[in-house]
């Protein structure tokens, strides 16, 4: 008898269950660990592909096994099939990750022992292998190439003695525009975006704003794209701000300020540090250099944000860059990008992906960076 | 005092929370929904964004709230903030959906009274308002409009006498160029596919296969697109099946069922009418085609997946169109979508989306459609 530990979700959306098996279906499926076996239970429509391009150990037939259990006294069918898969691979007790769905835990409790592990779900992917590590930076070498994309194209556009905007082929340049260019940059290259971020001026203020409308020459423009590899499932994560025509000082103050901030926040990481005192450091040298968090209108402006996130199949997981408690640990991956953000400057944020490495860090995102165009 | 319904998700993946405030984040945060009054809690992050671009009637700021209740029995700052929810707007129990995260449940239920409420949460969406369907057309029109870009393609394709491959301007055409071709085009026009299917043989016989590789000619090629519309949020969803040369007669007769099925289908569409007994036509329908539902290498084939499903701000939602009961009401808005699936002849697959009226259906999708190309 053996624990065994219980998915139910669709794999699109939960890239624990994606980790298990490396496949992903739209719908809510089945799926159990035990010890290094995994076993995935889907729908004729899955059933072919999932035996075939998945790497589950085992698939089985939903309705092959719904057969077999007609147990009326469980009316919920996903119930059913938990309770067989119990019998059948002599499980003791099941554990669920923190999101397992409400009801169907509530319904399973009243057959079968079952309690949550929410470090080992938090943690189960946090420890990228080699071939991990390869896949990220192969995203994030697209991710450098489509902000060159981007570098070309506002280089290469122009302003209008009678107007604020930028310019691009005899038309304005929109925000909407430089974001489709982007994107489907990256589809050609094998990559999905969703939300990719070009905002300018006022819009860059709000760091998830993903910007509407023309672009603006001597304004802020931040640029963040997080591409998924339809081929791997892995995410690459990098942002550059960049302004097109004159810098004001303040405007060189606070793209400088951020810049040295995230060189020095990549230069502490090493084994052992707490990421706590990197949120700290960050949040010292912003207040130090004048631009510490300040709320104006309701609203908090400075930075506003954590340092980062951990970046592999999913686009935030853990390792968390912030305010919690986490100390670093070889072959953690996540993104340094600290930002800031004030209603009359716009925004400047700087975002790279960064691996622990057994003494130090290695760096998995490179791009030629000149902000001023 | 009053009931509260409650969801604690990323409106990025999660319909409900979404149709809520009509606010995108990519991590989770909290909202009630009291009579018609919407309330979210969110971070700095999402502060400002969320106060002006949100339909939520209450934005309150994660952090600010946490300073008010420093209630040190409670351990989790989720169940934290619900609690001061409760106090603060009277609510004298929590209602949430099936998908809550069961730690959350688990924890918060120790202190407030919580139930489920499938119903609600299931049916929340599904009775589509005058400007949801006119949303639902517009992402329609884009699926019709890459279809038909996908047609000019492979109409122009061609085949070379030593090869079996289409060819495309000088060059073997694949799966991934016109994937990415229709994904380009639908982004340049304000949708965002992920997943498109161009599947072509016996890649085509699986559903869901997205296909790789060289494109054939005289094969079935199963083009799905489901573009989400970024503005609004809304997908659109249409399949069509392509044949580039000559059809055989077998080819024929299962394009042929397929089709006429789904015309059948569509013209039974009315208020009254049981999902389940659509479904058992279309079975039925193709059974006496002989084209039958049967099992061979261990893998079923024929008609192995439902009707279809519901289509709004979720790709699947409810009605759901299969096997289980679900009697059709005025404004459902669903896909109706049979397909025959056989590994010697590949797969066929034709897919429109209908809304429900008073008194029979309204076709939401429209595109002219030549098969044989």
């Amino acid at each position: 008898m053996t624990e065994a530990y219980l998915i139910y979700a669709s794999s699109d959306r939960d890239p624990n269950l994606f980790y298990w098996g490396y496949f992903r279906a739209p719908d809510p499926f089945l799926a159990l660990k035990i010890n290094e076996k995994t076993i995935a239970v889907v729908s004729t429509l899955e059933y072919g592909r999932c035996k075939q391009d998945s790497t589950f150990s085992e698939v089985l037939l939903w309705s092959d096994v719904l057969q077999i259990v007609a147990d009326p006294s469980v009316e919920d069918d996903v119930c059913k099939v938990i309770l067989y898969l119990q019998k059948e691979y002599e499980v003791s007790s099941f554990v669920i990750p923190d999101d397992f769905p409400a009801h169907l835990y509530e319904t399973l409790k009243k057959f079968v022992p079952i309690r949550f592990d929410t470090i080992f779900f938090q943690t189960q992917r946090q420890y990228k292998s080699e071939s991990e590590v390869e896949q990220i930076k192969t995203a994030c070498q697209l991710t450098s190439q489509a902000i060159l994309y981007a570098h070309t194209i506002l280089k290469k556009s122009y302003t209008d003695a009678t107007q604020p905007f930028l310019y691009y082929r005899g038309k304005v340049l929109t925000s909407e525009q430089l974001r489709s260019a982007i994107e489907c940059y990256c589809l050609k290259k094998g990559g999905h975006c969703t939300g990719t971020i070009v905002s300018c001026s006022k819009q860059a203020a709000d760091p998830h704003c993903e910007g509407t409308g023309p672009l603006y020459a001597n304004e802020f423009i931040v640029i963040d794209v997080f591409p998924r590899l339809n081929q791997s499932g892995y995410y690459g994560d990098m942002t550059r701000t960049f302004l097109k025509g004159v810098a004001s000082i303040r405007q060189k103050q606070l793209f400088s300020c951020v810049q040295v901030c995230q060189r020095e926040l990549i230069g502490r990481i090493r084994p052992g540090v707490n990421t706590k005192d990197l949120m700290q450091f960050a949040q010292n040298y912003f207040e130090q250099s004048g631009f510490g968090l300040r709320k104006a209108n309701g609203i908090y402006e400075g930075f506003i944000h954590s340092i980062g996130h951990g970046l592999g199949l999913g686009l935030h997981e853990y390792p968390s860059v912030g305010i919690h408690s986490v100390v670093l640990e070889p072959n953690m991956v996540f993104t340094v990008e600290p930002g800031l953000y004030f209603r009359d400057l716009g925004g400047v944020r700087i975002e790279d992906v960064v691996q622990v490495t057994s003494t130090g860090y290695q760096l998995l995102s490179h791009c030629p960076y000149q902000w001023i165009l």
